[in-house]
């Protein structure tokens, strides 16, 4: 009781010591995490205090603190000594048509990997893994601490959503922090990111942080900053994290919306992906098979993920993983055949619509920006958290950037059901196309940069 | 429902344009207050709201726009129009022994003002006006609207206690700010204070800004800082409004202490005051005068002030007050005629404790800080809004600044009950006077400077 009171006392101090950009202890830290978790502190306080962190930023070591503390607020997972460097996971910070995990999750498993996922919902424009999942008749992304293990056991990998009991700090300072404008801080971003990851006692971990119009962070100087805080933070928790710096100004792949995306995962896992997706899948791959131990260096890290992504062995993970998250075996089976009729397993939205080019010309570029809030728009995403999504509306880009096309040809197919597109939509759609009379001389590569360095 | 519905989606947006430093429009805050007063805001969002401004702070229209609403978030009092030009009041920031409002509102009802003072209760280290007066057995603050004009309209003075009507927004807010650690901002102190004070729809306003070691400025740049603050959104209500500067290092008088400043108060309303707390109360009075035109200037305004309180017209505007505020007949008599024992109605502390001077000399200065801060630990104020406090506990100061003491003098008298002082509080109260070994060459005066000068 008295721990209880001093606690509560301080809370005006810590707020007011942020509040003049002083520099928070651990200990001080940790009151203010127990507080939040235990609720104990006033949400008028909370408010403060991460307007207070948003005004006046936080150092490396309280980034860490506050990470270690929120990740401690909660269940951490422990896993068997035999996967000891082998529990891995990747984490994005959100794109348009974002469907690696879908992909890299099943190819890792099959390189020998752990892959304990905890996986997150769409908001505003981005898509969110579990939304895509779910699209797959009886997948079940809710999984017990135990449910995890023995999916990993027998799979390899598994991707779920979070519990109750991992990291409730986050769930609580998460839910303020749309409320109080208080999302985009560096030191926010990076301890509920990190703390849910610490919580999975990964052995390695690669971020793909996103930059370019269609991203969060519009400028690479800005992501490198918030991928530093990141690594940082991993290590401090002794995960072996490294970033991928990643250019999010189009689409990736072929597909955005969430069943489209499942179906071009498949059809990427059946060895026909799109080069752009593939560099992604490779890379962030790449870099988890070299820190495990299980590649030499980076290149041949690409190539295994490569190869069983070819060969069908990544296919295979990701039909038992289905089948393990309660999809039935018909279904599963269907789905990861050669001649899959995916509409009739998946459905298909009720409305196409086809937009043509305006003229010949070479692609340049498709805003991913404007593709994902027209999607948005349409039902493909949400506004608030617990809203429904219709998981069928999306786009298919049937082009590629740098290919010519000539007048008339389709370069989009919208799929839709009620509401259906405004003129004005329609119109913002056909804008978001950019040709260009010459053809493009650099190879459009997304992989801009690596951190550390490799 | 719309306009609820739209104020909630917006509440995000106004905090963000505050966090990055903008310019609320009156639109903003009228929307951010009228969620404060109905309770549709989120506690978290008043919080970084709060912070938010803190941080950014605000230009003098907004200062102004969130005065005006805060005060029109509730009852705004009414007078008859047989009162205009009349009604007026005076407003301090906090000394220590600072009674002025005690001997000036009888005092300006005396001069022919109407005075609805809306006061406030101890809080730290400064006393609180309606706490002393509760020292009177029988002393009423609670007193309506209707009740406060019937007692101007019969005595013309009245000293209360804000209702739950009155300006509620700042009930809410200031309840967070101490919380949220974020009292100590100017546009947020200056629409705290200004919007009860244009509640009371004033004519004339004046405002006792004290800097110095024992007020909440330490400085006069920030003490005028807030002053002109205070008058801007004074006159944007449309009160004439000055402030006087005043320096708050010692102690106001000869007592400190809620049932001693009575005392002391009742002594001055015969006559018998200190030339330091005469100098505020005339200034104070003699700026009203001047500005409601019941005195051509400020010396005239002085010296009106001066002899009612001389000649004992204020003593019978206090008499009449304490009566029409529930205060016995025989009582209020009692304490206003010439030969009272002050302690036989109000009562004594259990014990007294006299300190002598150390040595001879000069008295340069008392630390009012330090008296108020040891007076406050033996129960004379109280820590928290709530709390009860012990009304004869307090100090009398035996000596004037500028006059000679010899070793053994007494020249403090401590009034205590339980708990006792300790040793080193005792020593606290002795290092507190300063002795010089040479007669000071200047005379000493608390008031520094009028805004706008006159």
């Amino acid at each position: 009781v008295e721990n209880h009171w001093m606690m509560l006392m301080m809370i005006p101090d810590l707020i007011k010591k942020k509040r003049d950009g002083g520099e928070l202890s651990a200990d001080e830290i940790k009151t203010f995490i127990e507080a939040v978790t235990t609720k104990k502190i006033q949400d008028c306080q909370t408010g403060a205090m991460l307007m207070a962190i948003w005004q006046k930023g936080m150092v490396t070591t309280e980034t860490k603190a506050l990470t270690r503390e929120m990740m401690s607020s909660g269940e951490v997972m422990s896993w068997p000594k035999e996967w000891a460097g082998q529990v891995v996971d990747k984490h994005s910070t959100g794109g348009v048509g974002d469907k690696v995990s879908l992909v890299l999750t099943p190819a890792l498993a099959a390189c020998g990997c752990k892959v304990p996922m905890i996986s997150g919902r769409g908001l505003a424009h981005t898509g969110g893994t579990l939304d895509k999942l779910e699209s797959i008749p009886g997948f079940n992304i809710h999984q017990s601490k135990e449910q995890i293990r023995e999916i990993l056991d027998s799979v390899g990998c598994c991707i779920a959503g979070q519990t109750e009991m991992l990291v409730p700090a986050d769930r609580v300072l998460y839910g303020l922090r749309d409320a109080t404008s208080t999302v985009d801080s560096l030191p926010l971003i990076t301890a509920s990111i990190m703390s849910k990851k610490g919580a999975e006692s990964l052995s390695a971990l690669v971020l793909d942080v996103k930059f370019g119009q269609a991203a969060l962070y519009k400028d690479l100087k800005s992501a490198k900053e918030l991928a530093q805080s990141m690594v940082d933070a991993g290590i401090g928790l002794g995960m072996c994290t490294c970033a991928v710096l990643s250019q999010m100004d189009g689409v990736i792949g072929r597909c955005v919306g969430n069943s489209l995306e499942v179906i071009e995962s498949l059809e990427t896992l059946k060895g026909e992906g799109r080069e752009d997706l593939m560099e992604l899948v490779t890379t962030l791959g790449g870099v988890l098979l070299k820190n495990t131990g299980l590649a030499s260096d980076l290149s041949e890290g690409r190539k295994k993920i490569s190869d069983v992504v070819t060969n069908g062995k990544a296919l295979s993970k990701f039909q038992a993983m289905m089948e393990a998250q309660g999809v039935a075996k018909d279904i599963a089976r269907a789905l990861c055949s050669p001649e899959t009729d995916y509409y009739g397993i998946l459905g298909k939205s009720g409305k196409q619509e086809e937009l043509k080019a305006p003229k010949e010309g070479w692609v340049l570029g498709v805003d991913g920006m404007v593709v994902a809030e027209v999607l948005h728009k349409l039902g493909a995403g949400r506004s608030k958290v617990g809203e429904d999504i219709k998981h069928r509306v999306g786009a298919e880009l049937l082009v590629l950037l740098g290919q010519k096309v000539k007048k008339g040809d389709t370069w989009l197919r919208l799929h839709y059901e009620d509401p259906a597109p405004s003129p004005d939509q329609i119109q913002q759609l056909k804008d978001a196309l950019a040709l260009g009379a010459d053809e493009p001389q650099h190879k459009y590569t997304l992989v801009k940069e690596l951190l550390p360095p490799m």
